[in-house]
């Protein structure tokens, strides 16, 4: 358990799958005869729950790639935490389905999209609690890392966090609503990378420019 | 998220696992008793959308190989382009296990075919973005590449796209035979590989002859 | 496609997917109750089914792995014969789960165990393919292999593949019995490794004393 | 088959497969209406087999990989004896089910409770017969391994398999605290390493302060 790069080998499968299984929650109309664009059409929450989470998982694969791209050592703390990550990214095609299946349906829908909030909220918080070790520990980051400025982003990882449990409180008001930002908070993220500072320059976006 | 190398690692386990999941469209008939052979051959439709499915993702996957082999350098406007690609292609079992659920219904196959048929001109709409940004800004690329030829075979591209569209609209003539043009049109691409113009030689087929 | 590292790293994720997968086909018995053991052993044909198939899969892999240790040159021949064997090998779940329902069903049982026989028969033909234009070709190999000795083991190859039309034909006698002995030829190829003819010695079996 | 990573590399496929199949046995409530907390709460032990078991296969994976992380070469046996461990590693998605399903229903609730003990004691088990081969036969370790002493640690492997089985004993007293147990000694042993043998000092703990 020596080399971050096995660590992060895993962590991609478990989000490679993750993310691929989503359709699962897709079902096929059965007998719907003629009316078959009718039935396809009443599955529209399943669609859009599916483009959302896949959307969000892929962007949770790349901010975690990125963090992992600076780390040199695994320590088994890091590793604990790092589990306890993938237990809620692996869950997320579950809240997924729950929320495709009652996002049509006034009180539940609302539970469904708490729910589904609440996932996102535990992500941020494993999330941040992988970076809180790491900017804790210091020495598990290779040595482009200038840790100082690491620590001080700290505050601005717990900030970014209360945008989900603001969600949370959204999906009593509207669940299709919710959705649709957690949607685009995915879209914003993926074009707007997750910085590390570094010691040539705190604040430059990690990879940008990078050669293979 | 620097290497393009692990953006395509990710890419291929998505591959890989949608590849994998198609089989769980086909079902065990249950309580056929004696007349098994007849219950096994009436699912015909499952059979023939998995093989055709399976080769199509098959040459999606080598296609989508044969470009990111020579993307040197990866941005997070590529990244999302690709993770909407990867949206389309981890999708297909949906629209495959539709397909052979309806094949032979009618009116209802018509409406699987053209959406069977919709989603690959989704993946070739994406995979037509992703070329696209790879062509314009030019400097993702490794050396090889001849960007100027490359940016010249956009139209080609636009082109090829053409045939699915085609295929959408045979979809409402007959559902057994588009799907069967989709196996033949992936067994065409299977051996016909996709060109990359490089410096040494505009139009040389990618990695013909190449080592490990 | 130039690599045939990463054909073979795509082949190991269809390979380790499939294998994953036919835990799906054991169902939880629903409802058991205080019968929960009784109703746990009336399933023993749906864990000798996983256990064989899984020793089955685990052995193909193997064999692939060997045979593709010894390429270092991919055409788009070796591709599409490639995306064929990992068809049949993708499969598998689905012959599993149909011998597992039918296996203790009188006439039922023969022609799920002849369609199992039937899916290992298809294998070792595709694996024969893959072989046959490997020594057909000769340069896709590495350096290390005597191609004129590997053409002549294509006879035995072909010979090893009359055992999987025998156990078609024993399909119709026994059931169990044919399940039987899928799973000693797994164990007994497990231990015995398929040898690749090399210059420095023809017969030494592939790896043996290798080192990463 | 001749290079331990690859070897490796296919059982973290594995590993990372059936950890992330563990969320298909979390059903979503169907027609719940207004009462969706409710039920959502009936299914608490989904949610307590699905975090235990996902711990646990991350332990599982994580000792896999330490061991084999000192493993240079891999002959037949070890081959076949990894190919017995994978198979109980990939079928734990179902005891996990089992035993979610029966947690609270009495009498079978002690069944479902032994026989998720039952795959820990035969995981043990396979993990102990892959460590005893590489132990005698001591020349597949890498270089830096102390045979000698790794030898002398057969007897902890095996006093530490006794607490599994006596699992299986607490079954038939308390399902929910058998499971319980097994979720603490994961975290237990998430943060307690593993420790191999190497000649620069016994017992350090493989991997401590490695670098990439």
């Amino acid at each position: 358990m020596n080399e971050s790069g096995r660590v992060e080998a895993f962590s991609d499968g478990v989000f490679a799958i993750a993310i691929t299984l989503l359709i699962l929650e897709i079902k096929v109309p059965e007998g719907a005869g003629e009316h078959l664009w009718t039935a396809l059409g009443a599955q529209w929450p399943s669609y859009a729950a599916y483009v959302v989470s896949f959307l969000v998982i892929g962007i949770m694969w790349a901010n975690h790639h990125t963090v992992f791209g600076y780390v040199a050592r695994v320590d088994r703390t890091l590793l604990f935490l790092n589990l306890l990550l993938l237990l809620v990214v692996a869950a997320l095609p579950w809240p997924t389905a729950l929320l495709a299946e009652y996002l049509r349906e006034g009180e539940a829908s609302h539970v469904a999209a708490a729910l589904y909030s609440g996932f996102m909220v535990a992500h941020a918080f494993t999330f941040g609690l992988v970076w809180w070790w790491l900017t804790r520990t210091g020495h598990l980051f290779d040595a482009r890392v200038d840790v100082e400025a690491a620590r001080a982003t700290r505050g601005r990882f717990a900030l970014g966090n209360l945008i989900y449990p603001a969600l949370v409180g959204l999906s009593f008001v509207s669940a299709p609503l919710t959705l649709a930002l957690h949607g685009a908070m995915a879209v914003y993220y993926a074009l707007n990378q997750l910085p590390i500072p570094t010691k040539e320059g705190a604040g430059e976006g990690a990879g940008e420019g990078g050669t293979t």
